[in-house]
């Protein structure tokens, strides 16, 4: 039985995603063999795969193929695995749990989690430039997206901000610039390379989709303070509490819960109205917003 | 007064891939500066830049133009440049010098070097997809061969094999796919990048010249094992005597010095061989070649 067409939409997206991962990562055949074990273990079973559905439900806007939003499905999402394997390595957060389970370094060891990382970066990049997307100067653009999304002006830069945060008091513009870089570059390109990998978008329908995918991030990032000092460690699989422990300024601490829960639906509000000028094509899209804003893990 | 004009050619292509980097890497200027900082330290004012001299020598044969051997030779570079900030962590070799500095996460942080290898992973990729490379389908090409070669099925991976190794008796096939992985792949990605940014080759010529590169990339591990074990830390301007110290299977470990010694002369040979298709085209990889072999640091 299902329980909304939208959530067999994102089961069904989230199983697809799963099989395209799988079947790009190498298999423990290839050599060396328990670095591609630890390649998979990083990467499979397991996540919300956020940035993937927002890939697929922005190349909803421009028609984009199912298999070309497999390959960039999978690209934004290894990027992703990839940051969290080395954020949780003992020189940065030091955890131990992650999507319910050992953290990569704890299942495997430190060096195999270091070169995890660097591989499935390297791997993302590789899948952007080595599949059929339609035209080549199409996919050197998404490249260069991701790239630059990901990053020194982008994630990883939002992280070395973040670790120089550390017990500082934030004012809301700096901390809004450490999660637009650290979270909110990589959600935006997921939604910039879905619809990248259709037909064209106007100028105005690309700003529009730009301001969304903007928001969106903001929003993630939003939601998920709220929730690391209101949900369990459990309900989250990963461990809850931690920025509060670790003196890291958030949306919470810094406008309080009740104030960053308004700050939240404003975000999803504004995200919305940007949706506008696309009509029905962006059903999708509004219901993942509904959902990064009212997600419970 | 100049010592010869092949050690003309080799300090100007220096100068002029340094004055690359400086230009691609983001200025201190642009947040965060810490970590752009650390990147430029990590990866400026050093190194024999041996991976951007092959790519200019590569060029010479199929009439490159040099300011897109920069971003190849730069692209190539920063991808050896973020490898030895990760290998010089405190989880891998745990090493305090290179190039006769401290290494990164000594000079700056643990995890600073962990984002700086990360970022200057994702620059390499950012550089050669985002710069006019002639066409975008070789650009493309470009990216999938330096990928694969940099990921776990090229440098990573070769990185896990070693890591795997300590105190192994490896036999030679074994520990020629290690080194092939984790240092041949991209030196050869350096040579084939190069030719690439010319015009194209016949089957025949890059037949040959991708045998060039693999032997030119085993002959530099071979002559590095040999160094290793002959010179000092004070002219190798990093930690002699380590892989002894960590007994790790090399060269010199496997066959002797003597040995050792004769095998590079016999890689030079083949590799020069693999040249002989291009005539004088070939002169700057064959000085190349005899300058890896020769080399006393």
């Amino acid at each position: 039985m299902s329980v909304s067409p939208f959530a067999d939409w994102m089961a069904a997206t989230q199983a697809r995603v799963e099989t395209a991962l799988a079947r790009h990562l190498p298999g423990n055949d290839c050599i060396p063999a328990r670095l591609h074990d630890a390649m998979r273990y990083a990467t499979l079973g397991g996540g919300k795969r956020v940035r993937p559905l927002l890939a697929f439900a922005a190349g909803e806007l421009t028609g984009a193929a199912a298999e070309q939003l497999d390959i960039v499905a999978c690209a934004v999402e290894l990027i992703h695995a990839y940051s969290l394997v080395h954020d949780d390595l003992p020189c940065m957060d030091d955890d131990v749990l992650r999507r319910g389970r050992p953290t990569c370094h704890v299942e495997f060891d430190e060096p195999t989690a270091l070169l995890v990382g660097d591989s499935l970066q390297t791997l993302a990049f590789e899948l952007l430039a080595s599949q059929p997307l339609g035209n080549p100067a199409g996919q050197l653009e998404m490249i260069t997206l991701l790239a630059h999304a990901s990053g020194s002006r982008g994630m990883a830069g939002g992280q070395a901000i973040d670790l120089g945060s550390v017990g500082k008091a934030l004012n809301q513009p700096e901390l809004e610039l450490m999660h637009a870089l650290k979270t909110g570059a990589l959600i935006r390109a997921a939604v910039l390379l879905g619809a990248l990998a259709g037909q064209p978008l106007s100028a105005a329908e690309r700003s529009n989709l730009d301001r969304f995918a903007k928001r969106a991030g903001l929003l993630f990032q939003v939601v998920d303070d709220i929730l690391d000092c209101t949900a369990s460690t459990a309900t989250l699989g990963k461990t809850a509490g931690k920025d509060e422990a670790a003196a890291k300024p958030t949306y919470v601490s810094l406008l309080g819960l009740d104030a960053a829960r308004q700050y939240a639906d404003e975000l999803r509000a504004d995200a919305l109205d940007a949706l506008a000028i696309f009509d029905e094509r962006a059903a999708r899209l509004t219901q993942l917003a509904d959902f990064i804003c009212h997600r419970q893990f």
